[in-house]
């Protein structure tokens, strides 16, 4: 498992184009079952329904994450850094592949539900009864948590967990340029080639040279776009309200005792939290869209509906509020209540807080979160200091609060609606 | 429904960019049940275990084939060409949208293991208690057979059928650009903005002025490489192989009594042949995909190691072989079984003849098969007599006879075979 | 001239894809001299000696204004909008095609030096005894003043001002497009075809509906970066500096009487700015580039030295300086002096004064630098009220000073410079 | 000039991305004016009459072979072969970057003109008194003779000539990118990573293996798709005919002791063949273009027609004959000269013996001109015993005889031809 291939295998993949294998361990570790399984886990959740191109799986992301990692690598060893461990490099590439296996179905709305964490379960099948596990261990005993610190972040090497997770990193930059991509939203196209020249490790940190500072300026401004057009999209955001409350109805029925027509392990462990990770590892998409499609003929009016919507696109309308309008959600709630609407399941309100992903927010104080550049006198300076259109865009805190509902239902029940709440709705 | 939408929506489309919409018709045919099932009907099968960027959807697809053809119309319409029966757009789009609708999961693989074909259940589901039957019927009450026809390929305005299905219709221009696309493999890229301004109908056809000789000629040069790179790959070829087994031991089970484990709805009416349109709707990758991760547990040691392999990719190697040699595959076989292997499961041959696409061959006298090319004095010409590529290119027919066997499992009981049969394995 | 073409005529282009002309009058104003011109000037001055890509020409460009221009009039006809005056649409076309018909070879230098103005050349083309003259009067004896006009910006129908010189007129979208794709730069990159459908006539302008809101942020962001990464390069400064110094030598040279060994018509006329419409339209950089070649062996030291530089681009150099420093200018200036190098041609400092192109400023007040948004309720407002990330790009002054030097002569006098002129050097 | 620079300085390249320069002795060819001067030399000569984008010049081509001839042996050397001679790193480099600098402008047209060949003037400007020269001999003394012998093919290491010049060299597959890129023609886009990963050193030449066989494919289909549409376009070939008799015309003038008004040097040493290299060197498009601006001036009522057409697109128009025609072309000539049109200036034939470039013909017994492809157990087979697709294309020898003529001064005459003449021109 040391040893290289006798031949690198190659990946055809439509944004690198070819993705290079060149250890037999990482070759192995792509054939287990537990990296195998990310096939049927889609990169951005419910995101196709939105943008119908958005069906890329976690696989090729993660094939996409190990593959610029071992560009970055190759460059480091042939410029000949001296701030770079050499023999770190496989520990990188391992992260760097393995860092979404603990990713469920329909992560950030499962994870939501059923208060889980996809970095915890990765790292409970990296040191599980796994294939991962015992192909990793090859290496070395200790080698399985090496991988896991790196993923948790606190691995004695820093500039190793910096490779792998910062506001730069072989993660974000693939998620960019396949996202764009399979979206066909052109935002996200950055230079990746020119970053990945601009890096350089430097006392335990991954700097850019200052030459590459308007690369990152694009590059931050792409990942902005993406954010707005794309990840908050409103549809997107409506979609994973759909799924949520699917889950929370479904927890509750269970927890209630409720007799589902149809159930399939391991559902009920994800309700009561008590999941194995070989138990965790059988949930994928493709297992929660064949029950959400039964699910369909449930006798529960509520998961009936909810399931129906979502399997056939048929999702909740949405309406901006401002965020100090919370007392006119709960008077609206008592409209749809007292109209006959479920004041829970027909009224969701989605606020920035809940959004799942991080925007460049420099001064928030964590190190982590900062972009160094690196002067020609080896002086680093934080990118914002440096350039106005980063300090500009960091400073962005864009406040959307918005209110879901079912536009066929209210428009079914609009006659039991007071006058403002209709003119509200534009019903 | 026969009005036009207020305002056109647009679907942002990696391939096309843009899908517009602008038909309230068209609309409501998207948002029906049965066309969003395509979503969960990946547009290649299995090819995704091969090019793990295949993972798009017969819907985006559709909407891909809708495009094209709107494109189409619209050059017929603004250029006035006397030839084309304006009245036909609606029928045309529909049919363009629609003509997919009848596709299985893993369609090649399921419609060979149970005797299916997809265009019977797109008419069944046309025609059929549908909402998409309900929403044609909304423009007239025989509208749903008109579309049904053209797919049919027996409309009484063969210029429409033409525009749907020929050598050169939308169909074939969609999928070549987007499977390129999404597999990332840069052969299928055709000038296809090219090739619609030269399209134009003339007595009953769809033709092409002959100053787009060339552009068809890369399309058809296109299509070749894709068959070959993409369509035909052997590692495709061996995932769809695993799923015929899969598919076949599962009904040899059925008939036999064997009690599954697990068994959902409506694969016990696949096996016997006695689908409604309704449970036919409910046969989507994801419930195929759920079936099979469950069916890894079945007690049947044949089904699970299928199942189990699907699943993780662990497929097949393959061995090329001489057309002629039925009787050394004979013999192979015989060794196989004394050794101990399934002889029926652990061998599979694969021939040309099972390839599921047609490469263009303009010899074979059908007329729907011929690409004409019309001169500045309104001749016809069939292509490959005008154009020495086209001739030498529809004239070759790559036979590659393959066996597919479990390498491990031949691995495990090598010291069983006979010399000349590990030679031929290269075990 | 008033007939479209019997058929439409393409050109291929390798942003737009197609050119399409559709107009007589189009085709012929393209094939007339004056416009043929235009292939021998390029589009980005020097940049080529920067990005070795950016060798295309003002030709292509102004193909590419047409064409856009074509396409948003097209859309607005499709539309129906009352606001647009479907009989402008030659005129507006025409305005769009010659637009830059005026520019003179590396046009920002040769303006500035010899303090010419290429949209009043562009006018005198139009009006003057030309074959473009011509072909314009065809259509009526004060066509050619129309569109005069147009590029004047005082055409009596502002809308049709507005589509060919606005901050998001057709001239700045393919410019963007074009100079990214030649220089290879993919910061340009911007989705055309969005904000071409987001694009309405209103009361007199040109607006954007508000959902194009992030596409005319992104196309901003895109022009901000092109600005700053392609277009104020520091390099392609130098050489613009090189052809100033070139062109005030020769003049000076001119005035004393100098005999050049090589003179061609019509630089006599272009240095005591005596140049007749005939004159000036045999001024191509093929001229320029072979007379500096010629005037690499004329007897003026200064003149000699800095054809040679341009001709083999052997450039200056550049340090950065502080806004405030004039003094030490000065006293640079004179060490330069007293070295013995020449203190005018030999030290040159370039200010953002000097930089050719605007960014967008909506503050200035000019209510023709805005870009306004059309919201549901047909309001209007300007976008960096609304867009948080174009008021911060518009805010930005970024001020480069920078001191222009040939590195090779201040090597040669080394010593006898004053040490903190060497330090400041760093030579 | 033998060390590596101390930081890799790159050339972004819309083509490549980046151009990377590792080396001393290349930075400093690039900088040479020799090497500069390729910048005001089209790589496609009068092809931009054609394709408006096709502006780029030999100078970016250079850089472009210059890269990939890079990359091969940058993969070699990663690869460890043992039949490539690293030490031949920098001879190879140096004729990839040097290989085209003794085109002259408009190449394939004066050439023809004058009988000259760029490959003997590229050899003269190696080994002559120039910047190039003394670079070169700054490795070794014999070092200019080596890089001249792999440019003349007789190189004592035929790998190394291989690498530059054979049927799948880096030069072509420059060419083929550069030239689709350029004109936007997407035929010409090739797998490039694809093949140069299959790229390996083999007894003395450059081979591929085997399972890199349709890439070959796919770039032999995509090289003949460029022949056709771009290389041999009949306007290209339109304006090339132009050129060879503005060339000829000249030269007969100049014997005929015509006074110019207007010559420059060094056209004179080139109408007599006595051009030293230092006169050659100052041969550019430019110079050339400069010249026709002036010579529309002229007495000569030929040359002044020619020229006005050549600087004005004003082409002469085309029909095809027969292969066999002479008789009928005689029979126009006559017709031609008793109407008062030029009977050589007015009628010119162009056949595909002139055509300059050479399509992809195995048969032709020149192991040179031969693709080998190497298969797994070391074989060699020549691609066209393998591949259908190559047989059939490598075959086809499309004989396109064409008769140009100036239709407008035809159009004049008309009534002094004879019917049938008329007829056949279409008048």
């Amino acid at each position: 498992m040391r040893q290289p291939l006798g031949e690198e295998k190659v990946f055809k993949d439509p944004v690198h184009n070819y993705i290079h294998v060149q250890d037999e361990l990482i070759w192995a570790l792509i054939n287990t079952p537990e990296f195998q399984r990310l096939r049927r886990i889609r990169q951005l959740g419910t995101t196709f329904l939105t943008f119908h191109g958005a069906e890329h799986s976690r696989f090729s992301h993660s094939l996409g994450v190990y593959e610029i990692t071992r560009r970055i690598i190759s460059q480091f060893e042939r410029s000949g850094y001296s701030d770079w461990p050499k023999e770190e490099r496989m520990v990188a590439l391992c992260a760097a592949l393995l860092h979404d296996l603990g990713h469920g179905p329909f992560s950030h709305s499962i994870e939501e539900a059923f208060e889980m964490d996809h970095e915890d379960w990765t790292c409970k099948i990296l040191l599980g009864d796994t294939e991962v596990n015992r192909l990793l261990k090859q290496i070395s005993e200790n080698f399985p948590d090496k991988v896991a610190a790196v993923i948790r972040k606190d691995y004695d090497k820093p500039v190793v967990v910096n490779l792998v997770s910062s506001p730069l990193d072989a993660d974000r930059m693939d998620y960019l340029l396949r996202d764009a991509y399979f979206t066909g939203v052109n935002y996200g196209t950055i230079d990746i080639d020119r970053i990945l020249r601009m890096l350089r490790p430097f006392h335990g940190r991954v700097v850019v040279k200052e030459s590459g500072m308007h690369a990152v300026e694009d590059y931050l401004m792409a990942r902005y776009q993406m954010y707005w057009q794309v990840y908050f999209h409103p549809v997107t955001r409506s979609s994973e309200i759909l799924l949520r409350q699917i889950f929370r109805r479904a927890k509750e029925l269970w927890a209630s005792g409720y007799s589902f027509k149809m159930m399939l392990d391991p559902l009920p462990g994800l309700f009561t939290r008590e999941l194995t990770v070989a138990e965790y590892l059988q949930l994928d998409e493709a297992l929660i869209q064949t029950v959400f499609l039964k699910w369909q003929n449930e006798e529960d009016a509520v998961l009936k509906d909810l399931c129906g919507r979502f399997m056939n696109r048929n999702l909740y309308k949405y309406v901006e509020i401002e965020q100090s309008d919370s007392e006119s959600v709960e008077e609206i709630r008592q409209a749809f209540e007292a109209a006959g609407l479920n004041p829970i399941y027909d009224l969701e309100i989605d606020s920035p807080a809940d959004l799942p992903y991080d925007i460049f927010k420099p001064e928030d104080g964590l190190t982590t979160n900062q972009i160094l550049l690196l002067d020609r006198q080896e002086q680093l300076k934080e990118i914002s200091e440096v350039s106005d259109i980063v300090r500009s865009i960091s400073g962005i805190h864009r406040g959307r609060y918005q209110l879901y509902y079912p536009q066929d239902k209210l428009q079914n029940v609009k006659d039991k609606l007071p006058a403002e709440i209709r003119a509200f709705f534009n019903i």
